[in-house]
This record gives C-alpha cells, sequence and structure tokens, in this order.
C-alpha cells in the first residue's frame, strides 16, 4: 500500500472490502436485533430492542450509500464477507432477550471500538463516515439497565451472561481472524507501510479493546 | 357517541384503541418484515425487505408518540390488540420470500385502505397522521416488480399465490371481526351518531376496499 489515497489500488480495494464489511455487518446487526425483539418480556422492551435494529438498518443505508458514491456495487463488496459474519452469528444466536441484550452491547461493542480504530488508518472522507455512523448515542444504555435489573432479581443470572459473553468474544476474535486471513487487504490496511502498524503497535491497540471490554463488562455487572 | 371531540370519553377512548392497534400492527410489520427479508434471494431484495421493515418502525414510532402526547400508555392501548394481531401473523407465516412479499403488499394494503377510511370519522389531527402514515410511497413498488418476474420465470407460482392471497385476506376478515367485537368503541366510530354510516354505507365501504383488494391482485398478476 503505497498511500492512503484512492489513487492507489490496493487502498481503494482496501475501503471497498471495509465499508463491505461494516455494510453487511449492520445489515445483519439489524435482522438478529430485529430478531432478538421479539423474545423481549413487554412491549416497551420489545420496542426498544427495535428501536435499536432500525438505527442497524439506518447505519447499513449510510455504508450502501457511500458505497454506491465509489461506483461501487453494494452487494458485490458484502458478499466476501457473508460468510464469516452470518458464522459468528449463526454460533451465537441467544437463547433468550437477556442474552441477545449481552450480545449486542458485548459482541458489538468490540466490533465498533474496533472499527473507530480502523478509522485511524484510513482517508478522512471514510473516517469521518465511520465515526459519524458507529458513534455511541447512548442507545445501548437501556441494555445497561435492563441487564443489571435482571440480575439483581436474579443474581445467579450474572455467572451464566459472563459465560455468554466470554463465548461471544471467543466467537468474533475467530472470524476476525478468519476474515483477516481471507482478506489481506483489509489485514494490510492496518500493518503495511509507514503509516501501519508495527508490532508493538498492535498489542496496543488489543490492550485498548481489551481495556473498553472489560469496562463495558463492569458496566453490565459481569465478571469480566 | 356523541361528538367526535376529546370532550366525549367514548370519543376519546375509540381514538386511543385505533392509535394502539395501528402502533402494535406496525410494530408487529416491523418484526414480520424483518424475518422476511432473511428469506430472500439475494442481499439487494434483503436490503429492499428490510427498508420496508425498517420503515415500519419509524411508523410504529409516530403511533406511539401520538399516544404519549395524548397521556396515553402505548403499552397499554397496544394490549387489547396483541392476541388478534398475533393470531393473524401466526396463521399467515410465509412459507418463502415471495409469499412474504405478497403478504406485504396484500394483506398490509387492505389493512392501509381500510385505516384510511377509518381517517375520515376521527377528528383532524388524528386523521391527518393515519393518512401521513398510511401513506403510499411507492415503496412495495419492488414487490410488484419481484413477484411479475417471479411468475415470468415460473408461471405455476401464478396459482399457489393467488391461493395464498385468498388465505391471507380470510385470516384477515376473520381477526378484523373478532376486533370489531371485542372493542366495541372501534366499531362504534364507523357507525354511531349522525356522521356513522349506515348499512348501505358500510356496504359501499367494504366495496371499495374490495375493489381496491381487485386491483392489487391484478398488478401482481394474481387472480383474484
Amino acid at each position: 500500500m503505497k498511500s492512503r489515497t484512492f489513487d492507489d489500488p490496493d487502498y481503494a480495494e482496501a475501503v471497498v472490502d471495509l465499508l463491505g464489511l461494516l455494510a453487511y455487518g449492520e445489515l445483519q446487526g439489524f435482522n438478529r436485533m430485529a430478531a432478538d425483539s421479539t423474545m423481549a418480556p413487554n412491549l416497551r422492551q420489545q420496542a426498544q430492542t427495535a428501536a435499536m435494529a432500525a438505527t442497524e438498518f439506518r447505519q447499513f443505508e449510510r455504508l450502501r450509500e457511500r458505497l454506491v458514491t465509489l461506483g461501487q456495487d453494494p452487494e458485490a463488496a458484502m458478499a466476501p464477507f457473508v460468510s464469516s459474519i452470518d458464522s459468528y452469528h449463526g454460533t451465537t444466536a441467544p437463547n433468550d432477550w437477556l442474552e441477545g441484550l449481552v450480545k449486542i452491547y458485548v459482541g458489538d461493542g468490540i466490533a465498533r471500538d474496533f472499527y473507530l480504530e480502523v478509522s485511524y488508518f484510513v482517508d478522512p472522507e471514510t473516517a469521518g463516515l465511520i465515526r459519524s455512523v458507529f458513534a455511541d448515542r447512548g442507545q445501548a444504555d437501556f441494555v445497561v439497565t435492563s441487564v443489571r435489573q435482571a440480575i439483581a432479581a436474579d443474581p445467579t443470572l450474572a455467572g451464566r451472561l459472563a459465560l455468554w459473553a466470554r463465548r461471544l468474544v471467543g466467537e468474533a476474535l475467530s472470524q476476525a481472524q478468519r476474515v483477516s486471513v481471507e482478506r489481506e487487504s483489509l489485514a494490510a490496511l492496518l500493518i503495511e507501510g509507514e503509516e501501519g502498524l508495527d508490532l508493538e503497535g498492535v498489542g496496543q491497540l488489543f490492550g485498548r479493546l481489551t481495556n473498553r471490554h472489560t469496562e463495558r463488562m463492569a458496566t453490565l455487572g459481569l465478571a469480566p
């Protein structure tokens, strides 16, 4: 990767891959949250979960529009990531609404942090879009309240949900690893060229992701 | 029903019932379309179906906001209609994406026409909200294209989908009948007082609904 501008075909390919990955992630996030909403114990919580799904769809639309603006076919850009993201969701189908909430908060939280990290390696326009799409608008605050209330009512839940969260992280890392192997362009975005990370930098990035994950677990009242 | 203003407690109750019915219908419309979208044959059509679901959710939010503005608890207002609407969806779960599309176009089309008819029996503000929420924005145009293309590719589909559409109408009428018996306030909205419909008026209303349904079936290329 010679430069981080669209003049460099390697860079252009990497950005299209990145936008395709994010777009398909949001589209499936929409699907899964919509499905989770039907497991909510009451209509108020069903509507709150559905609202998060609707937000995912708006985020998908913004990413798709960017691909169209770049002259790309959004479906073709998403296609390489269908298998990984579907595998992640297939192996982490929540058994109940609470597991769905923890998945949204913990799983999507790690993904969002990672995408925000990646935004430092792309051109300003792409970076601005990613930061805007993945900005934390506090919509998941009700997740925190709901999970903490559930644990207060039944403390045995804390162990089960903490175990569930660890499984989510494991599956997410496993699919992230697969994507980085299958799509060299994306890995190159992070590690190639002068602006790329060295080994120490990669370690620091993982450290930041881990710290924020631990904070989220604590916020939910779960052991990391 | 002495007058169609909120001073009349019967009228106020009827409007809250109406908004609760519409809001729950949209919330479940969101759920079902989101689920249908996952059966789409490709990502483009999946995204188009998901877009309709996201629109349903925005419509739900507007109806819910109106209930809140009226000082009502949206969940309490929706509760009386959960059973009927869930029964409708439970008996009309699509077996594939095309059946889902026909359900969205034909089933939701009849419901929308009916709600627009009801809008002539409510105060101007409620009427304006209903007309705006249920305005046909052409979003379902892709349904027509998709169904017609599928039938062109496999003409035997036309018979199965026409049968399916008739079942949808039957189930919808059956639940509408149940709602009108269980919630007298809603039936009263249409037939009580000077502004209410007489028997001939009810017949004409059904005639208009039937005509528009027949037109929709023709648009899809299905025998009514």
